[in-house]
């Protein structure tokens, strides 16, 4: 596979090259008749993801949940696509421009990344959305999915690739790695000669395993142990309505709340009502000592290991704290920089947290999950970067580009 | 040494947290203290070079040079910090803000990246400017130069934590690490908890060992194979000022030309007089077969190792290349992705250039020896990055920075 991988690598590095030079509107085309492909082969996807459905019997339900395609499902990602054509193109846009001391006009202008290499689960859908994603922004996609979906998205690598032949674009622009063994994704992370940047799309577990082996640089994405502090200053109804939301509408997701903290002069007043309606909701109570005596025997004792772990689950564990500082720096020590809000009626409280909180989307009275493209208005998404290199908080297809200073002269030297 | 570099990294960020939130004034006033107290203890810090020079006596000449301070090295130093203290503060600009679809107000912000490492050779200077840059841009930074220049690097170190003393700020804004082993430099690559970013700066083969070993996000900087190519449509006059000065101004550094690509239908004509006046200059000349021919005996038949290779000194090798096509692919497999040159008058073939080669900085009839921070008027630089992630070609001050989402809501939840 070393070899096979190589040649992958390759033909990715030479995809790129013509891929950074595509017009627009080629590119829209391509991505609309992926599209329409996506549709008409519908049943040879569905067949595809059947052996690989049978393959997973004995896998958790929640596993083959995501996993599994349907007419809806793949309706959905053909609508994607379209979307994505009719997002604006990054690539070619200027960011700055400038006349040097020695008379060069210099432009900083946005270019395709080249080769992007994506690592993620078994969701078939991440295959055709990180695939029109990096087509639109000009870069070459080589995709190692999940080993339980390789039929499913070997065939969606074949529809996609059909199109690019029809078109007579280069079809090694999207590639789906065959070999599904650790061996090949771990040297897959070290093909620096070939990838420009690797992006782990999952658990994290995957994306810290990914950050360890790798030698491609990498943008790590998703983790989120995101906290709501509810201040003394608090409309208690819109806090309730935040921490319900932000903790129950998809527990599942990076952006969803994992932890919160109570300003103590308002815990007793404010927690047992919160408690009951989350309880309602299926929320399982987690507790430091103090809330354990507020809120009575039906709470689990919150150890340590708690206050650092993302349950992406109806598990919620609530810190009652001694100040707004207090919170800051326990949301600095536990959080993932991901998303952190602060409830307050309190001016001078909101600026501080706003400040002082290390994190890539800090939010002044509402719910932590609107950290995301598409309600960041960005109409895409291919991830949530939560390291703080190249691209912070929710990544659309600008962030899928680097830039490159083109420098017009007229013979200058440098003194 | 592992507990205490874990205090090192825990120190450098809560001195982070402190600096982020500084007032410009305030670290100005800093910065010009600094400059001036590396004045005042001139003679403490030229002795503690005596003692680092003594012992390096035994190695290379040119080594010693870059080693050794001096009064005007000290009073450049200086006024390097000052210059980074007339600079525009990144820290608080706003990249961008909208209103989205639910009525949150939105602000993408700079905010520092927070602890930076910089892992460099026995040059003294850098550990000053370093300090200087990432103290201006609001990151605490911790310094590991070369082993050769450690009692220099710690009497500088001390002499700018004194002044923090002095003005009540953290001292931990700035840490040089006094144990110059191999396993402590490599543990700093991996204090992922506490490191945002790493920045090696040096030699090719420094840079690719941080590369490896790193689990700490890093920005590679100053590899550079840098090609000029001239068209047939070139200017001689222009093309040969323009070869000279990227070759010869000074070659030790990473944006002078390495390698000369000429369109086969002008070598004869323009290569035997620049040859000439390069072996004035000093510059030994090698070439592939084409070149011998052409120039004769005292050209040393150019290997395939040639190619790749970043001399750093007065060596060039040349190749005569078929075409524009040609000699972009050429510059596309054997670049470093750092500066690139094409001598041309004609149109076309200059925007062709523009356009296909891969690289941070690309020029049209001028030398590759501008890709440079102060050149393009940055008025400082930490580095030039060679690779796609975060910042591309010179980084300034903003390059420093990251941003962060500060969200403004009234109590919005995600249906």
């Amino acid at each position: 596979m070393t070899a096979e991988l190589e040649q992958i690598g390759k033909q990715a590095q030479a995809a790129a090259f013509k891929l950074g030079q595509l017009a627009t509107t080629a590119k829209n085309q391509v991505l609309q008749a992926m599209a329409q492909a996506l549709r008409t082969e519908q049943t040879a996807i569905l067949t595809a993801n059947q052996q690989d459905l049978l393959a997973a019997d004995n896998l958790p339900q929640k596993f083959i949940d995501r996993l599994r395609l349907t007419s809806e499902r793949i309706e959905q990602m053909a609508q994607g696509m379209e979307q994505v054509a009719t997002l604006p193109d990054p690539v070619g846009t200027v960011e700055r421009g400038w006349v040097n001391h020695a008379g060069l006009r210099i432009v900083q202008q946005h270019v395709p990344l080249g080769v992007v290499g994506i690592i993620y689960e078994a969701r078939p859908n991440v295959t055709v959305d990180a695939a029109a994603l990096c087509f639109k922004s000009g870069n070459a996609v080589i995709l190692r999915g999940g080993k339980e979906a390789l039929q499913t998205n070997l065939k969606l690598g074949a529809v996609m690739r059909q199109v690019l032949a029809d078109f007579k674009q280069p079809v090694n622009a999207i590639q789906v790695i065959s070999d599904p063994s650790h061996e090949t994704a771990k040297r897959l992370m070290q093909l620096t000669k070939y990838l420009d940047v690797l992006i782990p799309r999952g658990s994290s577990r995957l994306i810290q395993a990914v950050v360890k082996q790798a030698t491609v640089p990498v943008i790590e994405t998703g983790a989120g142990n995101c906290h709501v502090y509810v201040d003394e200053s608090a409309d208690f109804a819109m806090a309730e309505n935040i921490i319900l939301n932000a903790k129950c509408q998809r527990p599942s997701v990076c952006n969803s709340m994992e932890k919160l903290l109570v300003h103590e002069k308002i815990a007793a007043a404010f927690l047992p009502e919160l408690a009951n309606k989350l309880r309602t909701a299926g929320v399982e109570l987690r507790g430091d000592e103090k809330v354990q005596q507020l809120l009575g025997s039906t709470i689990v004792p919150a150890t340590a290991a708690d206050w650092d772990t993302e349950y992406n689950d109806l598990i919620l564990a609530i810190k009652i704290v001694p100040s707004l500082t207090a919170a800051i720096s326990h949301i600095n020590q536990h959080g993932t920089k991901h998303s952190e809000t602060i409830v307050t009626q309190n001016y001078e409280n909101s600026e501080h947290f706003l400040t002082a909180v290390d994190a890539a989307a800090v939010y002044v009275n509402a719910s932590t999950r609107f950290t995301d493209g598409f309600e960041y208005g960005f109409g895409a998404e291919i991830g949530i970067s939560t390291q703080k290199l190249h691209a912070r908080g929710p990544m659309g297809l600008p962030e899928l580009t680097t830039t490159k200073y083109l420098v017009r002269g007229n013979g200058q030297i440098r003194k």
